[in-house]
């Protein structure tokens, strides 16, 4: 794929990123935990679904619309930016691109607490028009923590994203091999030198990824339900929890009034051995009803995927790499090519399975492969 | 394969047709949608059902002799081709050809709307004692679409296919990066260049493949149920649907009084992610029962993926790319060549199964893979 | 594999044939028919199954010996010889060298109708200690079907073997492709020139294998049961059909008063789909139960296949392809190589599996793959 | 990997040790019997399993703490060593080094009878603070037996681990191809020359390797559970059974008395087809209930190895082959650089599936991925 060329699907994007960026970056971005079974496991398991379009439905419009946290939060599609750390790897403008990109696009943004832009930044980006979420990593030092949520408040982030399968960094071979660090040019932008330590990413561990050092020094490893109410008592943000799998605490979320759940596993990038997300969906969205949203992210690459997710019950999903992949690719306009390319095959997809908006999707469209494979004839 | 060696099976006039057709021909009529995933599953499915044969049967007189639509339609070999749009492409002779060989084969054959070649010299090439049907895309422009129903009755085609899976066309990956286009030489041969924009098949959208932009210009996305009943309206021909998946669907259809459904995925190019359709007929054959006829077409390239689907129900097969690839080989006895092949294989594996007529099959014939790999010991 | 040194297991044998014979003899021999699922199958199917070897057994003494046919047929293993036809291809001495192997080795061998060794000098060279058993094909020519019954009978031949599931040849794509013949100095031994035009064999037709020709013309596709009735008219052997795989026909198999089954499905030679012969098994024993014997044949190249065979109810096991390749590998003594390597793994495995004699064989030393694939936790 | 670089996962060692190992010793080490099948799915069988992790739990304090054997034995980690004969053909130091570095690394060992460093010298090297089990072979000269028992417990082993799945030598083809048998420099320690012929493992049978000849000459095939209360009639030590697979042999197992079931297909060197050791513990667990402790091993590899078995009921885990490849990379170090990898990812798998201590770990903890794959949605 030449500049010049059209992008013809996600993974051309993710192809030219490993020609061209640096090998450690693109290790980073496209690693997961151990043998990279779950990250395997992430795209295959789509490919376990099968569809069962409908058809003479009239298709001629197609509306992606959607609504999320109870009305007070419309977007133009429902495929929207997952946090992840530390663009400006991926290209100069990093998360200033992407903002603008999702501002463009009418998408959503996500951004995570470990941005190589600060959050007041990526809001002027973003803009009045833009849509934004905020992902919180939780400090040991309270104070960081408290400071972050304040500032995500006060430059128009509409929810909070907490990330609970984040204890400690997962295992990412390449990153120890490599022995990964952010590069010198470069810092996790919304923590001063003097922060806590929070500078500690910069900590040489010989034995480890630099990232997991800090991750090691400075996240709260004793996080429990009961932080959930402390983080509620603190602001009155919309607060999502990012990485459930277990029904059981999907249960628990909505119980402790939490008004989303993202059905993550982190891009593959934690414990290696968990369910495909959309593997997981269905338990989480039979447990917790229509009691508050539920979203997916890991492994979207087509619109046929978002529309699976969307069949099975997710309200939203996120897309995690192949927003760095356009930002490697192009920058602003790379993270716009790859969010239009996911909205149009959604489209088509739906067109082609007889639907023509979003409350269309639902299970009958989809069956496991196995109903085939397994079927008495 | 040199010219003047055998034919051993379907698959080698393919391999012949990648090696001597152009590039751009060869993949518009290979491709499958996106992953291609289904198009790897119409073949893969096929493999994962197990005969049972039946031994010391008198196997000596083979009848491959079928009727369909009620009896108004008799048949030398349930063996029959489907519509695939600009034969001329494989070769100079393109619908020509294939009208002969299907006579001369005395098989049946379904026009494209799409063809190369008009639908009266293609009836003329067919001949009295040929079997043809006409597959049908709704216009927009329903006087279009009128006057090619018109067409085809007063030349001798005895049923109308309408296709319900293409509402738009669905992505063929290799199409949109080949700029695919139909080669100057040729047209559409069925629409004057005044016909309502119909030669919007030239248009050039660098964006996408020429015909995803001509069938997003022409074809009718409101198509629903209402529609069905229009074309009735206008036509005594038996109405055959094609591209029925879901059972809901195919009792739908009944409902509505075609005579016919055809499961077909439009050889997997239309939404990437549905069912093989051999996995799709038996959902099918049970909810309509003997209310109409069911066909099949899909991957079909051997005579025992006939004998498999005419045991779970199906009246008749279609083959789309295997006629094309004969076409490539030898024109017209390229043609037949494919199409005797699949008949003598048909023959043999009758005899192999203890058959000696198409009513000999019966869904005891065949079970699914699983019933083993998953027994009970 | 040199020829001085040992040799490790079957497949060596394979690789050294496929290495020194003749491309158009190791084809007829390996080929499977159209795709070869089936062969892989027969195979694969193996590896879906597990042991649950038991503990603490003494296992110091084992005992191979079995006793077929109520009685009257006792062997030291029950490890025998497949019917395969001209075996004289794959060494000079062909069906003598076998005959001698055989009864070196205490074992059973089939006779093919299709040697290349007449019957009564195979007979000569298998001796009074020898055991063995004549694979009949029904030839339209009734008088050349019955007088090789006698000469069987006469040559001490103990059992007819019925084959039952070729009524015509499978396409086995590489003989058609070698346009497949036997080779000018090698004839059909047990026919003379003038038999009913049995030479037929060395009829050319183009479009095929020499050998499908031959079947095409000779044998009789007419056969049913009330033929198994005529064959026990006109001799007092115990027949034994083979080539069955539905359970009906083998309940059928036992009405009609055969003494023996054997489950087979030709090598996979005839028609491709059908299951593995393992998988065949278990349906088959429990039809027929303790009404008559079954036996198995295809894809045994391990003890560890004969135990699970065994165990899941065949009283003995056939190969056929293993004693092409020891034959190819050394004559005699290259069949004995693979008579007492199969015999060796087999004792070795009834020891690991806590085993010493066959009477300990039973289904609750297998289970299928899934029960721990599918397990509930 | 160079020796300057970070060992990032047992399977680097083992690459290491493929390339440095001569490759009799690397074959002997790391072959399966017969096809590998088994060998394979020792690991393929945890790639099917599933986690589902909990979240917002505490998990900053880890304690892999475990104690066995009704108490008697505590563990700093579940995570030991199994018996691996002579370990001086992978590093001079040989079981010296393994034993220094179970010590250091608080792990609990187990000699194998076949050690090429005696009982004592491992003993002295293993000191009082190490934690050490004899695994005893039975010899045909029960003198030889007695002998070696006395001698574990003068030495300060603590439980006797017989192993029952070798009556005979299971066949590892490449040790056959390669004659493999014991260096020159090198003897079971064990063993005097005069040893009741012990040793036999001198002997050089041109068909087989050397040890299997030993094998078959000294170690007694008759026995059985009578045997095991002989063993308890001379020694006071508990045992453990190693290699039970069957429920049926564990239920036995505790009715004879055993304190422990080591779940164990001897790394799938002996019956090739038997399922994969975490596959068969569910069964064993639930046939045992609490009357006595269930342990694993087989293909573990990684931490989350650990953590499935662990949570499937096994109370500790061992590994012999990575043990044998951290010994080829750098003696007593390299042994211990395996154990801590393998305690560092267990606890980080802890981590990040929500659990603290060993007793957090329940089957609740772990599904079949066919849950998923088969699931009705
Ligand atoms: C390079 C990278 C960095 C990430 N950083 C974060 C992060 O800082 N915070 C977070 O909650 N998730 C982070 N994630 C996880 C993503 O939010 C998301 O769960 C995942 O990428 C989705 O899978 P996908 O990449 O297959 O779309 C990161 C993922 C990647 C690939
Ligand atoms: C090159 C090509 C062109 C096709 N054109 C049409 C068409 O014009 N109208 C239609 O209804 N189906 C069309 N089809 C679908 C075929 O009718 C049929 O459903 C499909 O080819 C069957 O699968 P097979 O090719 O594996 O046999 C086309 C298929 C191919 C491969
Ligand atoms: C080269 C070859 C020739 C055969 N010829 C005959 C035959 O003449 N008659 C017959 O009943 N079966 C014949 N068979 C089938 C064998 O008897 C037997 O069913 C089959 O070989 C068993 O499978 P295996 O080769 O995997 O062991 C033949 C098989 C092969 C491979
Ligand atoms: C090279 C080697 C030698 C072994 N020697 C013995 C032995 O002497 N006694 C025994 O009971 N098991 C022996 N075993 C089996 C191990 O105790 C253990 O069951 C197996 O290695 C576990 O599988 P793993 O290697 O995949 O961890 C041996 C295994 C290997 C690989």
């Amino acid at each position: 794929m030449a500049h010049s060329q059209i992008v013809t699907c996600i993974d051309e994007l993710e192809q030219h990123a490993r020609t061209h960026l640096p090998k450690n970056a693109f290790d980073y971005y496209s690693s997961g935990a151990n043998d990279q079974r779950t990250l395997a496991e992430n795209r295959a398991a789509f490919y376990r679904l099968r569809f069962l379009p409908r058809i003479l439905r009239d298709v001629s419009q197609v509306d992606l619309g959607v609504s999320l946290l109870n009305g007070t939060q419309t977007l133009a599609s429902p495929i929207c930016i997952a946090p992840t750390a530390m663009q400006r790897m991926a290209h100069p403008d990093g998360e200033i691109a992407t903002a603008r990109a999702a501002a463009a696009s009418e998408s959503l943004m996500i951004l995570s607490s470990w941005s190589t832009t600060s959050i007041e930044d990526v809001a002027a980006a973003n803009g009045n028009a833009g849509a934004r979420w905020f992902q919180l990593y939780v400090y040991r030092d309270r104070a960081v923590t408290a400071q972050l949520v304040k500032r995500a408040e006060q430059s128009g982030y509409t929810a909070l994203v907490l990330t609970v399968d984040t204890p400690i960094l997962g295992r990412r071979e390449a990153d120890i091999r490599n022995g990964f660090r952010l590069p010198p040019h470069l810092r996790l932008a919304n923590f001063s030198e003097t922060d806590s330590k929070a500078t500690g990413v910069s900590i040489t561990d010989k034995k480890d990824s630099g990232l997991a050092a800090y991750v090691a020094a400075q996240i709260d490893q004793t996080l429990t339900w009961k932080d959930v109410k402390w983080l509620q008592s603190i602001t009155k943000l919309p607060i999502i929890l990012k990485g459930v799998l277990s029904p059981e605490d999907a249960t628990l979320a909505v119980d402790h009034g939490v008004q989303g759940i993202l059905v993550s596993n982190h891009g593959a990038r934690q414990l290696d051995g968990v369910p495909a997300t959309i593997e997981a969906l269905p338990g989480i969205v039979a447990a917790v009803g229509s009691r508050c949203d539920v979203y997916l992210d890991g492994g979207v690459r087509r619109g046929t995927d978002v529309l699976m997710a969307l069949a099975l019950g997710a309200k939203a999903v996120f897309v995690g790499r192949p927003v760095l992949w356009g930002l490697a690719y192009k920058g602003e306009e790379g993270v716009q090519i790859a969010l239009t390319l996911l909205q149009q095959e959604l489209k088509l997809a739906m067109q082609l399975a007889g639907c023509s908006k979003l409350a269309d999707l639902t299970p009958s469209l989809v069956v496991s492969a196995s109903t085939y494979t397994h079927a008495k004839l």
